[in-house]
């Protein structure tokens, strides 16, 4: 079978960490299904914009996007920022250069992970937060105007990218659905209630909605949807919504299953996509080896299943699989990462899930 | 003493139980404490749009305006709608036109009401979402423009606002400290990793901190602070944000500590307030007398505060006081209401916690 090239960006902080031990579990898993991967390691983020003064070169996106998948560390570090303040995050550059609409975060409760509610169905939640990526009110970043008395962000929302991010949304929970041997339901979480722009959102999801009758589906503010995340989480399937309304809800869905150590994120495309942890770059343990890889690890799989998606053989798909079932069971075995109180640090915790490859 | 006049505005679905069922409370306890309140009841809302056109006449506008407080229950109905598509919401036009920009909103676990968190620590929860509610997305409101292709609204932040807003909370956080017994802490929610607008607002925060010296200050990316709250809410005092932003975390908040039934509030400006649960109409139990009166009794109680604050006299001080000691002894003292699986409607519950009133 044909070798694909992934594009590596570690970037800065934990990012070099959590990668590193990725790729030590990425090598035996492909040997073992016999699919081939080239890695490539590029340089960008935060101390690449210190050092070379851009955070992302021409060539490296050149290169990134012509891989076959990107994976991505973390970027970013609270002390170098851009001149009108903002960090420095080339993913964001990705996500809008390579129209990246679909930022997919699943999340579940591993075995053994502690959640954070009390009530016992925590333990079912399992629920994928789709996150427009390309517009909303991040349409705005570098756009911003700031006078001395005030200043003001545009949020953008179009009928193209929304058509799209309702039939990615659909097609993900009829996809979910078939495995998961139940309905599948999407939930379009916006503020249609107040702004004419989500009202214009909540009506082209139900005009899509038409087209797949056998996948349920609904609306929920956004504020009553950070409640019902907090009361009754389990009872939610596919949710999409607004790049800003996204970033913080997947945030509070991370913290719902044991933290931002165990949310993988894809950003996908009709051609591209890129995977990353959707935790930043840790400045206070970075450099420590302390890093849980297990959110990087799980975005791998999902690169992996996106690959199968596009083609890549049913190896790539078997792959997945397995690689999330070695999570799993490395974790329902006793894995525990220092951000849930053990003692595995990155480089145990990467070994703990490998010796699982072929055996789960 | 005089007596001071009291806008009340039920509005529409539950608003109309919870606010009778905390006059109910307020009229022993304005006896007891000898204070002289006078209610004049004004109609709003989605069905007084239906029934005559507009959501709050300028007359109704006027009374509100002109008495020394406002209480409100709750206003909108899912099913009456402006042309536009969005819901009817007269309490926004309240916190534009009397320039409300300090939205009031704390958390706290009540004796025996259960917390939404496995983790002990929990039921110490006592923090307060400060919501800018005069401009931030939502000063995009009946301004968004829709084409057939795409919709955008804007997201305003000002100087003259900011400060005010920082002045309040630095304000509020000197005022716990002093009720508490310790140090004080604001921190500032925003996206200024990303947003011009927030590292203009970041800014001015910093400023205005300089002369609080007395309290802490910190500042905290909104994703981050959703995580937060999930996972360590015990740890944060005050927390500024802006309109957007607030409305969602306060929910979340409201989630934390029992959900919307125990989440008080208060929109608050230079010279008016509104005070009024966070919670909606809930047309899924409107008219059945099962609706939590608690948020509304505690915003009564705030009101009563805030009425101190202004040269009400200490009587007013001492009321609210007693009011909050009373319905945390009502629940502490057995107190069920249905949204946390009790049997004690909105009648119950109010006579519960005036039975309190003198005990406590
Ligand atoms: C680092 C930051 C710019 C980024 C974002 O806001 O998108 C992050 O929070 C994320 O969720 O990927
Ligand atoms: C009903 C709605 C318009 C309102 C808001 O978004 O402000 C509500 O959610 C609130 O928090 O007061």
């Amino acid at each position: 079978s044909n070798t694909l090239s992934i594009a590596v960006l570690p970037g800065d902080g934990i990012g070099t960490e959590v990668t590193e031990a990725t790729l030590a579990v990425l090598e035996p898993l492909a040997k073992r299904h016999g699919i081939g991967l080239a890695f490539e390691t590029l340089r960008a983020g935060a101390f690449c914009y210190r050092d070379t003064g851009t955070a992302m070169s021409e060539e490296t996106f050149a290169r990134a996007a012509k891989a076959d998948a990107i994976l991505l560390g973390a970027m970013g570090w609270p002390e170098i920022r851009a001149a009108d303040g903002t960090e420095i995050a080339p993913q964001l550059d990705l996500r809008f250069r390579l129209n990246l609409y679909a930022g997919v975060r699943p999340f579940r409760a591993l075995p053994g992970v502690p959640v954070a509610l009390a009530d016992p169905r925590a333990r079912d939640i399992d629920l994928v937060i789709v996150r427009e990526s390309t517009e909303g009110l991040f349409f705005s970043r570098d756009r911003g105007t700031v006078t001395h008395d005030m200043a003001e962000e545009t949020l953008r929302i179009t009928r193209t990218v929304t058509e799209k991010l309702a039939r990615f949304s659909f097609g993900l929970a009829r996809q979910r659905a078939a495995r998961r041997g139940r309905q599948g339901t999407v939930t379009l979480v916006d503020k249609a209630n107040v702004f004419r722009a989500f009202a214009f959102m909540r009506g082209i999801f139900a005009d899509i909605a038409a087209e797949y009758p056998d996948v349920a589906h609904g609306a929920h503010y956004v504020d009553a949807m950070a409640l019902d995340l907090v009361r009754r989480p389990w009872a939610f399937d596919v949710l999409p919504t607004e790049n800003m309304f996204g970033d913080i809800l997947s945030d509070l869905g991370a913290g719902l299953v044991g933290g931002m150590g165990f949310a993988p994120s894809a950003d996908i495309g009709d051609t591209h996509a890129v995977f990353q942890p959707a935790h930043g770059t840790a400045p206070d343990i970075a450099g420590k080896g302390l890093a849980n890889p297990t959110a990087t690890i799980l975005s791998a799989a999902m690169m992996l299943d996106w690959l199968a998606g596009k083609g890549a053989g049913q190896g790539f798909a078997d792959a997945a699989a397995e690689l999330d079932a070695a999570v799993d069971a490395a974790f329902a075995g006793g894995l525990r990462t220092p951000d849930i109180g053990g003692a595995d640090g990155t480089a145990a915790a990467a070994r703990a899930i490998a010796a699982r490859i072929g055996s789960a």
